[in-house]
Protein backbone atom coordinates (compact mmCIF):
# COMPACT_ATOMS: atom_id res chain seq x y z
CA UNK A 1 0.00 0.00 0.00
CA UNK A 2 2.75 2.31 0.46
CA UNK A 3 4.61 1.63 -2.51
CA UNK A 4 1.56 1.91 -4.82
CA UNK A 5 0.62 5.32 -3.30
CA UNK A 6 3.85 6.34 -2.96
CA UNK A 7 4.58 5.19 -6.90
CA UNK A 8 1.30 7.54 -8.25
CA UNK A 9 2.73 10.22 -6.30
CA UNK A 10 6.29 9.84 -7.61
CA UNK A 11 5.08 9.10 -10.78
CA UNK A 12 2.63 12.45 -11.01
CA UNK A 13 4.55 14.69 -8.95
CA UNK A 14 8.50 13.75 -9.81
CA UNK A 15 10.91 11.95 -7.31
CA UNK A 16 13.38 14.92 -6.21
CA UNK A 17 10.62 17.26 -5.34
CA UNK A 18 8.69 15.04 -3.24
CA UNK A 19 9.46 14.50 0.56
CA UNK A 20 8.32 12.11 3.08
CA UNK A 21 5.65 14.45 4.29
CA UNK A 22 4.33 14.65 0.90
CA UNK A 23 4.61 10.59 1.54
CA UNK A 24 2.63 10.96 4.78
CA UNK A 25 -0.55 13.24 3.78
CA UNK A 26 -0.36 9.68 0.67
CA UNK A 27 -0.18 7.35 2.80
CA UNK A 28 -1.85 8.68 6.29
CA UNK A 29 1.23 7.54 7.19
CA UNK A 30 3.51 8.61 10.17
CA UNK A 31 7.55 9.02 9.60
CA UNK A 32 8.31 6.65 11.90
CA UNK A 33 5.00 3.94 10.43
CA UNK A 34 7.13 4.96 6.70
CA UNK A 35 10.69 4.48 7.96
CA UNK A 36 9.85 1.00 9.66
CA UNK A 37 9.23 -0.38 6.35
CA UNK A 38 12.34 1.97 4.32
CA UNK A 39 15.57 2.60 5.21
CA UNK A 40 15.97 5.74 3.39
CA UNK A 41 13.63 7.26 0.99
CA UNK A 42 15.98 6.53 -2.21
CA UNK A 43 14.80 2.82 -0.64
CA UNK A 44 11.46 3.96 -1.50
CA UNK A 45 11.76 6.10 -4.56
CA UNK A 46 13.32 2.62 -6.03
CA UNK A 47 11.14 0.32 -4.83
CA UNK A 48 8.13 2.63 -5.92
CA UNK A 49 9.90 3.20 -9.76
CA UNK A 50 10.25 -0.65 -10.00
CA UNK A 51 6.88 -1.11 -8.36
CA UNK A 52 5.43 1.16 -11.72
CA UNK A 53 7.85 -0.83 -13.98
CA UNK A 54 5.85 -3.94 -12.64
CA UNK A 55 2.75 -2.57 -13.37
CA UNK A 56 3.36 -1.45 -17.17
CA UNK A 57 5.59 -4.60 -17.95
CA UNK A 58 2.42 -6.85 -16.71
CA UNK A 59 0.18 -4.00 -18.91
CA UNK A 60 1.69 -4.67 -21.95
CA UNK A 61 1.65 -8.39 -21.78
CA UNK A 62 -1.97 -8.36 -20.93
CA UNK A 63 -1.80 -5.89 -23.92
CA UNK A 64 -0.60 -8.25 -26.67
CA UNK A 65 -1.90 -11.35 -24.85
CA UNK A 66 -4.48 -12.78 -27.68
CA UNK A 67 -2.72 -10.91 -30.39
CA UNK A 68 -1.63 -13.64 -33.25
CA UNK A 69 -0.35 -11.16 -35.87
CA UNK A 70 2.65 -9.05 -34.74
CA UNK A 71 1.08 -6.24 -36.90
CA UNK A 72 -1.38 -6.68 -34.26
CA UNK A 73 0.88 -7.19 -31.30
CA UNK A 74 2.42 -3.27 -31.83
CA UNK A 75 -0.69 -1.95 -32.07
CA UNK A 76 -1.24 -3.23 -28.83
CA UNK A 77 1.76 -1.10 -27.65
CA UNK A 78 0.45 1.86 -29.35
CA UNK A 79 -2.81 1.20 -26.81
CA UNK A 80 -0.92 1.00 -24.38
CA UNK A 81 0.11 4.89 -24.91
CA UNK A 82 -4.02 5.65 -25.12
CA UNK A 83 -4.62 3.55 -21.61
CA UNK A 84 -1.86 5.73 -19.78
CA UNK A 85 -3.57 8.75 -21.59
CA UNK A 86 -6.46 8.04 -19.76
CA UNK A 87 -4.66 7.57 -16.35
CA UNK A 88 -4.68 3.69 -16.54
CA UNK A 89 -2.78 1.61 -15.44
CA UNK A 90 -1.18 4.42 -13.55
CA UNK A 91 -1.60 8.31 -13.15
CA UNK A 92 0.94 10.39 -14.32
CA UNK A 93 2.11 9.16 -17.32
CA UNK A 94 4.57 6.51 -18.46
CA UNK A 95 7.50 6.22 -15.69
CA UNK A 96 9.87 5.72 -17.97
CA UNK A 97 9.80 9.00 -19.64
CA UNK A 98 8.97 10.67 -17.02
CA UNK A 99 12.31 9.20 -14.89
CA UNK A 100 14.03 9.48 -18.58
CA UNK A 101 13.41 13.71 -17.98
CA UNK A 102 13.94 13.95 -14.61
CA UNK A 103 17.23 11.65 -14.46
CA UNK A 104 19.13 12.32 -17.77
CA UNK A 105 22.02 14.86 -16.04
CA UNK A 106 22.46 12.02 -13.08
CA UNK A 107 23.54 9.13 -12.62
CA UNK A 108 21.91 7.84 -9.44
CA UNK A 109 20.97 4.08 -8.71
CA UNK A 110 17.44 4.80 -9.51
CA UNK A 111 18.87 6.46 -13.04
CA UNK A 112 20.35 3.46 -14.09
CA UNK A 113 16.88 1.51 -13.44
CA UNK A 114 15.35 3.94 -15.65
CA UNK A 115 18.01 3.36 -18.31
CA UNK A 116 17.94 -0.35 -17.92
CA UNK A 117 14.07 -0.06 -17.61
CA UNK A 118 13.67 2.06 -21.14
CA UNK A 119 16.24 -0.35 -23.13
CA UNK A 120 13.63 -2.72 -22.08
CA UNK A 121 10.63 -0.95 -23.39
CA UNK A 122 12.65 -0.35 -26.77
CA UNK A 123 13.98 -4.69 -27.40
CA UNK A 124 10.80 -5.46 -26.50
CA UNK A 125 9.45 -3.49 -29.83
CA UNK A 126 12.18 -4.42 -31.71
CA UNK A 127 11.60 -8.31 -30.33
CA UNK A 128 7.80 -7.53 -31.92
CA UNK A 129 8.95 -6.84 -35.20
CA UNK A 130 12.04 -9.06 -35.63
CA UNK A 131 9.53 -11.82 -34.84
CA UNK A 132 7.26 -10.64 -37.61
CA UNK A 133 10.19 -10.94 -40.14
CA UNK A 134 11.25 -14.64 -38.85
CA UNK A 135 7.70 -15.68 -39.62
CA UNK A 136 7.73 -13.76 -42.94
CA UNK A 137 5.30 -11.15 -41.86
CA UNK A 138 7.50 -8.10 -42.22
CA UNK A 139 9.94 -7.15 -44.94
CA UNK A 140 13.81 -7.98 -43.57
CA UNK A 141 14.14 -4.31 -45.12
CA UNK A 142 12.70 -3.15 -41.93
CA UNK A 143 15.76 -2.01 -39.82
CA UNK A 144 14.12 -3.58 -36.38
CA UNK A 145 16.02 -0.98 -34.11
CA UNK A 146 15.47 2.05 -35.70
CA UNK A 147 11.54 0.98 -35.99
CA UNK A 148 11.74 0.57 -32.01
CA UNK A 149 13.08 4.00 -31.52
CA UNK A 150 10.83 5.69 -33.80
CA UNK A 151 7.67 4.13 -32.73
CA UNK A 152 8.62 5.21 -28.99
CA UNK A 153 10.13 7.97 -29.39
CA UNK A 154 6.75 9.47 -31.21
CA UNK A 155 4.65 7.40 -28.95
CA UNK A 156 6.48 8.98 -25.61
CA UNK A 157 6.30 12.68 -26.96
CA UNK A 158 2.47 12.58 -28.08
CA UNK A 159 1.69 11.11 -25.11
CA UNK A 160 3.73 14.04 -23.43
CA UNK A 161 1.84 16.44 -25.72
CA UNK A 162 -1.78 15.31 -24.46
CA UNK A 163 -0.90 14.61 -21.34
CA UNK A 164 0.90 18.40 -20.94
CA UNK A 165 -3.05 19.93 -22.45
CA UNK A 166 -5.49 17.43 -21.52
CA UNK A 167 -6.71 16.77 -24.41
CA UNK A 168 -5.96 13.39 -26.90
CA UNK A 169 -5.69 14.67 -30.14
CA UNK A 170 -1.53 14.77 -30.04
CA UNK A 171 -1.81 11.10 -29.15
CA UNK A 172 -4.57 10.24 -31.85
CA UNK A 173 -2.60 11.71 -34.47
CA UNK A 174 0.64 10.16 -33.81
CA UNK A 175 -1.03 7.28 -33.61
CA UNK A 176 -2.50 6.99 -37.13
CA UNK A 177 0.55 7.96 -38.30
CA UNK A 178 2.37 5.33 -36.77
CA UNK A 179 -0.60 2.91 -37.45
CA UNK A 180 0.44 3.72 -41.07
CA UNK A 181 3.97 3.12 -40.36
CA UNK A 182 3.44 -0.05 -38.96
CA UNK A 183 1.35 -1.02 -41.83
CA UNK A 184 4.26 -0.63 -44.40
CA UNK A 185 6.30 -2.95 -42.64
CA UNK A 186 4.35 -5.69 -44.28
CA UNK A 187 5.15 -7.78 -47.04
CA UNK B 1 23.64 36.39 -14.64
CA UNK B 2 21.15 35.09 -11.75
CA UNK B 3 18.24 34.30 -14.55
CA UNK B 4 20.73 32.77 -17.03
CA UNK B 5 22.61 30.74 -14.38
CA UNK B 6 19.15 29.85 -12.46
CA UNK B 7 17.49 28.92 -15.89
CA UNK B 8 20.59 26.07 -16.39
CA UNK B 9 20.07 24.74 -12.90
CA UNK B 10 15.93 24.24 -13.31
CA UNK B 11 16.20 22.76 -17.14
CA UNK B 12 19.11 20.07 -15.59
CA UNK B 13 17.40 19.73 -12.26
CA UNK B 14 13.85 20.69 -12.74
CA UNK B 15 12.14 23.25 -11.69
CA UNK B 16 9.94 22.13 -8.30
CA UNK B 17 13.00 20.81 -6.51
CA UNK B 18 15.52 22.81 -6.79
CA UNK B 19 16.00 25.40 -3.98
CA UNK B 20 16.82 28.50 -3.04
CA UNK B 21 20.06 27.51 -1.61
CA UNK B 22 20.99 25.52 -5.19
CA UNK B 23 20.60 28.88 -7.00
CA UNK B 24 22.73 30.39 -4.10
CA UNK B 25 25.34 28.00 -5.21
CA UNK B 26 24.95 28.18 -8.49
CA UNK B 27 25.09 31.94 -8.51
CA UNK B 28 27.78 32.51 -5.64
CA UNK B 29 24.84 35.08 -4.11
CA UNK B 30 24.14 35.01 -0.40
CA UNK B 31 19.85 34.80 0.09
CA UNK B 32 19.41 38.19 0.64
CA UNK B 33 21.05 39.05 -2.95
CA UNK B 34 18.56 37.11 -4.90
CA UNK B 35 15.52 38.44 -3.19
CA UNK B 36 16.82 41.73 -3.88
CA UNK B 37 16.04 40.54 -7.47
CA UNK B 38 12.62 38.02 -7.05
CA UNK B 39 10.18 38.54 -5.08
CA UNK B 40 10.03 34.23 -4.72
CA UNK B 41 10.86 31.44 -6.15
CA UNK B 42 7.92 31.90 -8.05
CA UNK B 43 8.88 34.64 -9.90
CA UNK B 44 12.90 33.35 -10.47
CA UNK B 45 11.39 30.28 -12.34
CA UNK B 46 8.93 32.29 -13.92
CA UNK B 47 11.71 34.42 -15.25
CA UNK B 48 14.66 31.94 -16.40
CA UNK B 49 11.90 29.86 -17.77
CA UNK B 50 11.00 32.88 -20.12
CA UNK B 51 14.58 33.15 -20.62
CA UNK B 52 15.20 30.08 -21.71
CA UNK B 53 12.24 30.26 -24.37
CA UNK B 54 13.87 33.20 -25.53
CA UNK B 55 17.21 31.73 -25.93
CA UNK B 56 15.62 28.82 -28.10
CA UNK B 57 13.24 31.28 -29.90
CA UNK B 58 16.30 33.46 -30.99
CA UNK B 59 18.10 29.60 -31.87
CA UNK B 60 15.60 28.45 -34.06
CA UNK B 61 15.08 32.25 -35.74
CA UNK B 62 18.79 31.77 -36.65
CA UNK B 63 18.95 28.21 -37.53
CA UNK B 64 15.94 28.87 -40.42
CA UNK B 65 17.55 32.72 -41.08
CA UNK B 66 19.25 31.66 -44.36
CA UNK B 67 17.30 28.96 -45.55
CA UNK B 68 15.06 29.67 -48.81
CA UNK B 69 12.86 26.15 -49.08
CA UNK B 70 10.43 25.52 -46.45
CA UNK B 71 11.99 21.33 -46.27
CA UNK B 72 15.20 23.39 -45.69
CA UNK B 73 13.36 24.95 -42.46
CA UNK B 74 11.90 22.21 -41.44
CA UNK B 75 15.29 20.09 -41.66
CA UNK B 76 17.01 23.61 -39.93
CA UNK B 77 13.96 22.69 -37.18
CA UNK B 78 15.52 19.49 -36.77
CA UNK B 79 19.06 20.39 -36.47
CA UNK B 80 18.36 22.68 -33.53
CA UNK B 81 17.60 19.06 -31.54
CA UNK B 82 20.98 17.67 -32.89
CA UNK B 83 22.11 20.96 -30.82
CA UNK B 84 20.21 20.82 -27.78
CA UNK B 85 21.54 16.95 -27.92
CA UNK B 86 25.38 18.61 -27.70
CA UNK B 87 24.02 20.68 -24.58
CA UNK B 88 23.64 24.04 -26.89
CA UNK B 89 22.52 26.59 -26.55
CA UNK B 90 21.36 25.43 -23.30
CA UNK B 91 22.74 22.83 -21.39
CA UNK B 92 19.93 20.06 -19.91
CA UNK B 93 17.38 19.70 -23.22
CA UNK B 94 14.80 20.91 -24.18
CA UNK B 95 12.90 23.42 -21.77
CA UNK B 96 9.78 22.97 -23.11
CA UNK B 97 9.44 19.18 -22.99
CA UNK B 98 11.35 19.36 -19.10
CA UNK B 99 8.29 21.69 -18.22
CA UNK B 100 5.44 19.46 -19.84
CA UNK B 101 6.87 16.38 -18.15
CA UNK B 102 7.28 18.25 -14.88
CA UNK B 103 4.12 20.43 -14.93
CA UNK B 104 1.45 17.83 -16.63
CA UNK B 105 -0.66 17.61 -13.48
CA UNK B 106 -0.26 20.96 -12.63
CA UNK B 107 -2.05 24.30 -13.22
CA UNK B 108 0.33 27.27 -11.99
CA UNK B 109 1.18 30.04 -13.72
CA UNK B 110 4.35 28.04 -14.96
CA UNK B 111 2.49 25.41 -16.26
CA UNK B 112 0.40 27.65 -17.86
CA UNK B 113 3.74 29.47 -19.67
CA UNK B 114 5.05 26.09 -20.65
CA UNK B 115 1.78 24.87 -22.27
CA UNK B 116 1.44 28.42 -24.39
CA UNK B 117 5.37 27.96 -25.39
CA UNK B 118 4.74 24.53 -26.90
CA UNK B 119 1.81 25.80 -29.02
CA UNK B 120 4.22 28.46 -30.20
CA UNK B 121 6.65 25.59 -31.32
CA UNK B 122 3.97 23.14 -32.90
CA UNK B 123 2.82 26.41 -34.72
CA UNK B 124 5.98 27.54 -35.80
CA UNK B 125 6.77 24.09 -37.48
CA UNK B 126 2.62 23.77 -38.82
CA UNK B 127 3.25 27.93 -40.69
CA UNK B 128 6.40 26.38 -42.31
CA UNK B 129 4.52 23.43 -43.87
CA UNK B 130 1.74 25.97 -44.87
CA UNK B 131 4.15 28.24 -46.53
CA UNK B 132 5.58 25.28 -48.47
CA UNK B 133 1.84 24.41 -49.52
CA UNK B 134 1.30 28.20 -50.21
CA UNK B 135 4.44 28.23 -52.24
CA UNK B 136 3.38 25.04 -54.20
CA UNK B 137 6.84 23.52 -52.54
CA UNK B 138 4.34 20.53 -50.46
CA UNK B 139 1.41 18.73 -51.27
CA UNK B 140 -2.36 20.37 -49.94
CA UNK B 141 -2.99 16.99 -48.84
CA UNK B 142 -0.55 17.13 -46.07
CA UNK B 143 -2.33 17.77 -42.83
CA UNK B 144 -0.34 20.41 -41.65
CA UNK B 145 -1.15 20.11 -37.91
CA UNK B 146 -0.62 16.81 -38.01
CA UNK B 147 2.09 16.84 -39.41
CA UNK B 148 3.81 19.04 -36.86
CA UNK B 149 2.60 17.12 -34.23
CA UNK B 150 4.46 13.95 -36.01
CA UNK B 151 7.80 15.83 -35.96
CA UNK B 152 7.97 17.81 -32.96
CA UNK B 153 6.67 14.45 -30.79
CA UNK B 154 9.40 12.03 -32.49
CA UNK B 155 11.79 14.90 -31.83
CA UNK B 156 11.19 15.81 -28.14
CA UNK B 157 10.78 11.75 -27.58
CA UNK B 158 13.99 10.91 -29.32
CA UNK B 159 16.05 13.76 -27.90
CA UNK B 160 14.76 12.59 -24.48
CA UNK B 161 16.44 9.22 -25.13
CA UNK B 162 19.87 10.36 -26.49
CA UNK B 163 20.22 12.59 -23.30
CA UNK B 164 19.15 9.57 -20.92
CA UNK B 165 21.51 7.52 -22.85
CA UNK B 166 24.42 10.22 -23.75
CA UNK B 167 24.18 8.56 -26.97
CA UNK B 168 23.05 10.39 -30.44
CA UNK B 169 22.14 7.10 -31.95
CA UNK B 170 18.15 7.52 -30.76
CA UNK B 171 17.97 11.15 -32.25
CA UNK B 172 20.09 10.53 -35.33
CA UNK B 173 17.37 7.74 -36.25
CA UNK B 174 14.62 9.85 -35.66
CA UNK B 175 16.30 12.44 -37.60
CA UNK B 176 16.78 10.04 -40.27
CA UNK B 177 13.13 8.87 -40.36
CA UNK B 178 12.00 12.37 -40.15
CA UNK B 179 14.00 13.88 -43.20
CA UNK B 180 12.37 11.15 -45.01
CA UNK B 181 9.08 12.10 -43.61
CA UNK B 182 9.93 16.19 -44.59
CA UNK B 183 11.06 14.79 -48.21
CA UNK B 184 7.38 13.20 -48.76
CA UNK B 185 5.54 16.70 -48.68
CA UNK B 186 7.20 17.40 -51.54
CA UNK B 187 4.95 17.97 -54.64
Amino acid sequence: MIISKSSTHFNKKGYASSSISDIMEETGLKKGGIYRHFESKKELTIEAFEYSVQIMTEHYRQAIKDKKSMQNRLFAVLSVFQDLEKGFPLPGGCPLMNGAIEFDDTSSELASLVRSSMIDLLKFVEGLIVKGQETNEFSVDVNAKQASIIIISTLEGSLALSRLYHDSIYLDNALDHLQNYIRSFSI
